[in-house]
């Protein structure tokens, strides 16, 4: 390329995920030739995002206050509390429910080889926040994978100890899904937890 | 979300091209939890590019300096010039091609209905440059599109008047296409500029 620093930008947009070089290059002269004012708006966020958003002291998810607005919000009921991976599971369940409770985010899974034990997970800050004595039913949102599922196991024994009911997401079929193409553990399940239907 | 900080930076990152907003909120959470320190550099280089890079005053292509650094390259072949539409085509030449001439830059097409006439492509300057007598051969590579053949076929006119041998990219059947996918103009124009094979 005829300039150094539109290659140092092709570069620096690869840190962002999907972005390969000949994306980066397409974003990298997009800008350029379209969006300067954009772009500019864009190294302000990421400079204030990265210097001032840290994770809630109570439910660890992303927040550039002390504790963040879902904690804090008053309106939502403290008795639930539902426990996710990561701030973006959290974003989905938000997204796609009508879940009125508080949540907790782990930010990672139960994985030994990669260094993420109960300490790394806060389990213990969330055996304290059952040990309050508000919450009823701990609602275990981790994903129905292997580390996923290890995890709540670890928080059913946690919620047992503290005398919380927990519940785990329902398996099955996804909507729109056809029984022809889904795989056979997630065909058992649907098939193990058949439920009534309604008249 | 739970933090306006992060629903800013999702918007932000809207301004990159095929970024809708689930990318978005992927890309947002991806640096905030594996890649701060990338997220940090691309500010940097995106204030420093937006700030710094402006035109080549010779061929129009982005660049830092007054005069690029294909312009300043005294190894370069000046005898040959290549028109293109955006420093995106200019790089595509320059990679795909072994092409050691020089460049001009339109920085767009012929385009009354958006405001894009001579004037805006730098037609003069690029006059000018035929004028020096330097250039022998101008390489017409615009886009094969209705605008890109009524830009060729206007510069053209430009070096007859300044009595330089125009050139077009051989329009035909792309490598690796099959006959019977090709759209028929490009089928008709490949079966009409048919070569001798040479053995």
């Amino acid at each position: 390329m005829s300039s150094p620093l539109l290659n140092e930008l092709i570069e620096a947009l690869r840190c962002l995920p999907g972005v390969g070089a000949k994306t980066a290059q397409r974003m990298a002269f997009h800008v350029l030739e379209r969006d300067r004012a954009g772009a500019k708006k864009l190294a302000k966020k990421l400079v204030a995002a990265v210097d001032r958003i840290g994770n809630c002291t109570r439910c660890r998810t992303f927040s550039e206050d002390r504790i963040c607005i879902t904690c804090a919000n008053t309106q939502r009921d403290t008795s639930l509390l539902c426990v996710v991976e990561t701030p973006v599971d959290q974003l989905a369940v938000e997204q796609a429910t009508g879940y009125r409770g508080h949540y907790f985010v782990l930010l990672g899974r139960l994985s030994p080889l990669d260094g993420m034990g109960p300490k790394e997970l806060g389990i213990d800050l969330l055996a304290t926040r059952l040990g309050e004595g508000e919450v009823r039913e701990l609602i275990l949102a981790t994903n129905p994978t292997v580390e996923g599922e290890a995890t709540a196991h670890l928080l059913g024994q946690i919620a047992r100890a503290a005398g919380v009911r927990a519940t785990r997401l329902a398996h099955g079929v996804p909507l729109g899904g056809e029984l022809e193409f889904i795989d056979r553990g997630t065909l058992a399940h649907a098939f193990g937890g058949r439920q009534n239907i309604e008249h």
